[in-house]
């Protein structure tokens, strides 16, 4: 399922059409805050016989919940006072040297006085966002990249401006070029953000090589790197890469989550940053929400030191691999001429491009009749761009449900094409505009 | 303690100190997010030989820590793979309608569609604050009034005007006049930021006759009222008033908080909006957190549903009455000629003003020394007030502390006091400007 299914008990958008007195009353940026068109879809897509290739949930089913629910008994038995109280806003200590241990992994050296903890690495990327942004800065993002990190530098009235992707991931010389040209016109560009592994949704990963390059170019503009890393440890082939951050301390930001490697529900994810730039979001933290959950944080922090979590980081990582494989054979053997598709060695995601006239968002309320779903492309782009692009996640859906999910998904793609071949066009063309579907799909 | 003893670990202050190559990238509403002078203080007081009147952290060593545990470990093992996934951002349907039932208590009919779950009501203030805000916009607030809601409207740079309170809450004439003067000066004011019960930090609690004229002066004037109510069950004696959102759904955004009731640790508050409103506020929640904890959602939806949560409120209210009348007697028996203080007929706080010519900011480092801590008056105040006040808790130490803290506190006053008379003025006059106490300090 690609959204909470207890969502669809109630119908917000019917609510939300009586007139609303405060329209006036709205700041400028709340002006943008509305609900996606494709949202009433997805709750559509949630029905139990229609195959979601949408949703970006982790498969959580795979945790040992009896040691889980020890765990959290135990936390409550023996550190109960602490972990019911108030705690600090930048984070539970031990936790933020637990989370020291876990970014040795990916050759992160760093002290546990420069990371915070934060409600998933969503809220870090909206602390981020709200320390750096003013309304008309500039955001670079990789194009396509994460939708509700559109969502939140939007809300904060970011000029977002995409950045040239391919199969080795951001393009250097578009990266360059983009600098050099924002320089030219005078724009303030306040941060690259990146998703460097497994790209969220593109499913690409920037290549050695190029890490140094964009480093290089980013520390001779003076730009800081957001590093968002959700999906380094989930890797099913090939050899690790030196994550941004561990080459260039006093440039980047990076943000971690447990949301993958443990579970979504306590929500529990990080920034580390530079030590002023820290103290700037622990700071924006206090306001926001004055501190996250002790208890959660002690229970994370339990789960690392009592149970082998890099053993079960390997258990997910072979379930997720045949996964991904089954969608890689079942797309290889079944789509038609003229569509492609990227290789993920690891994370959630494959992109697949359409043949040429067909259009993603367009073909949706088909492919949910058809009873598959998937997230159309454009939601993927500040810009007017995506339309033939689509996002499959093999995450949640089991091996059979994905071989079932691209059957359909084939059937949907090759009438499209049919129509477009006996009319000239699809059926029904797109409307220009972007719309970011629902935020609940990460 | 007043903050958590685990921050003194380590000294920010030094590590901020560091040249920030970051200074002149800030988004302007960053530039005022720096830490209150008093921080360093707090960590000092946070010494288990001081006892800290200070912080306002409930006694939740009063819960029933045997069930709470059987509860999250029930959660984890019968609703397992849905609370550990990803929720909704509007939050749990089952635990809304609970909330409802809670709300019930103090005369609010709502449907739980109009709801928002939050992380904690602290950032239920934080999205109000960003869907209404710009900068300039005026929030009127009372004198004095949350310190951390002055952070959180400074950090969407509002402008707030402060209104005369007394001891039966805010004046509606000056809540007239404030309107009145800030429309004939063509100012865009958003709403009014109440806490009519037992409010933080002055302790006074609205009157009856006042919460019909200061709705209607609202109404009126077409001004949303922001209703804080954390502490409304906490009541001590006395017959409850209703809320003021029991009378007028349209025009009030409410704001609740298990923080007190039960634990903060969970987290969990809630915002009660208009609908039109509350969807702003569902869009602004999924780009600031995607969706809060379902796991602590679920734990204290099963905490209402299986524990006699009534009753434990009750229990709360015995002992933190104890405490009120413990802090009452030893002000009575202790305090000298020209204070004076509020009398709270429930929540956490006393309201205390000191003798002329003395200064309660002035005076927190000798009364450190002297093993006393309490939070200065001028942190509570976007202008430069509060120098003769200090908000003093009773929620949190023991009633043997109480006695002891007054007795510590009030021998610092009485040699504040000599100096004063021999010297003219106390031992250090105030700077002026404000500054924040410590935001963990709720």
């Amino acid at each position: 399922m690609s959204v909470d299914p207890r969502e669809s008990q109630h119908q917000p958008s019917q609510r939300g059409s009586r007139i609303d007195r405060y329209v006036g009353s709205y700041a400028e940026r709340a002006q943008g805050m509305v609900a996606s068109e494709v949202r009433a879809l997805f709750a559509v897509a949630s029905r139990p016989e229609v195959v979601s290739l949408a949703g970006g949930m982790p498969n959580v089913s795979a945790l040992p919940l009896d040691h889980i629910g020890d765990i959290v008994q135990r936390v409550v038995a023996e550190q109960g006072t602490t972990a019911l109280q108030y705690g600090s806003a930048q984070g539970d200590p031990v936790l933020r040297e637990q989370i020291c241990d876990v970014m040795s992994l990916e050759g992160i050296e760093a002290s546990s006085d420069d990371i915070i903890v934060t409600v998933g690495s969503q809220q870090a990327l909206d602390l981020v966002t709200r320390v750096f942004i003013d309304p008309g800065d500039v955001v670079l993002a990789e194009a396509p990249t994460y939708v509700t990190a559109i969502n939140t530098f939007s809300a904060f009235q970011a000029d977002i401006h995409h950045v040239a992707m391919d199969d080795d991931g951001v393009v250097p010389e578009a990266l360059e070029e983009a600098l050099s040209n924002l320089a030219a016109a005078g724009r303030r560009v306040k941060f690259f953000y990146t998703v460097p592994n497994f790209q969220n949704p593109a499913g690409v990963t920037l290549s050695a090589a190029r890490r140094r390059q964009v480093l290089d170019i980013c520390q001779r503009h003076g730009l800081l790197v957001l590093e968002d890393n959700p999906y380094g440890l989930l890797r099913y082939e090939g050899e690790p890469d030196r994550v941004l951050r561990a080459d260039a301390p006093d440039n980047v930001i990076y943000l971690g989550s447990f949301s993958k490697t443990l579970s979504p529900g306590f929500r529990i994810g990080w920034a580390l940053a530079p030590p002023a730039v820290r103290a700037k979001l622990v700071l924006a933290a206090e306001s926001a929400m004055l501190s996250h959950s002790t208890f959660n944080q002690m229970v994370v922090g339990r789960y690392l030191s009592s149970h082998p979590w890099r053993e079960q980081i390997k258990d997910f990582n072979e379930m997720y691999r045949e996964r991904r494989d089954t969608m890689l054979a079942a797309l290889e053997a079944l789509m038609p001429a003229g569509s492609r598709w990227t290789r993920p060695q690891g994370g959630f995601f494959v992109w697949v491009t359409l043949p040429d006239g067909l259009d993603s968002k367009a073909m949706l309320p088909r492919a949910v009749t058809e009873r598959v779903a998937y997230v159309p492309g454009t939601g993927f782009f500040a810009s007017d761009e995506g339309h033939r692009n689509m996002r499959l996640s093999f995450c949640y859906p089991t091996p059979e449900q994905i071989r079932e999910g691209i059957r359909r998904l084939v059937g949907v793609i090759e009438s499209e094409t049919s129509l477009r071949d006996t009319f000239g066009s699809a059926s029904a063309p797109h409307t220009g505009g972007t719309d970011a579907p629902t935020p609940d799909l990460p």
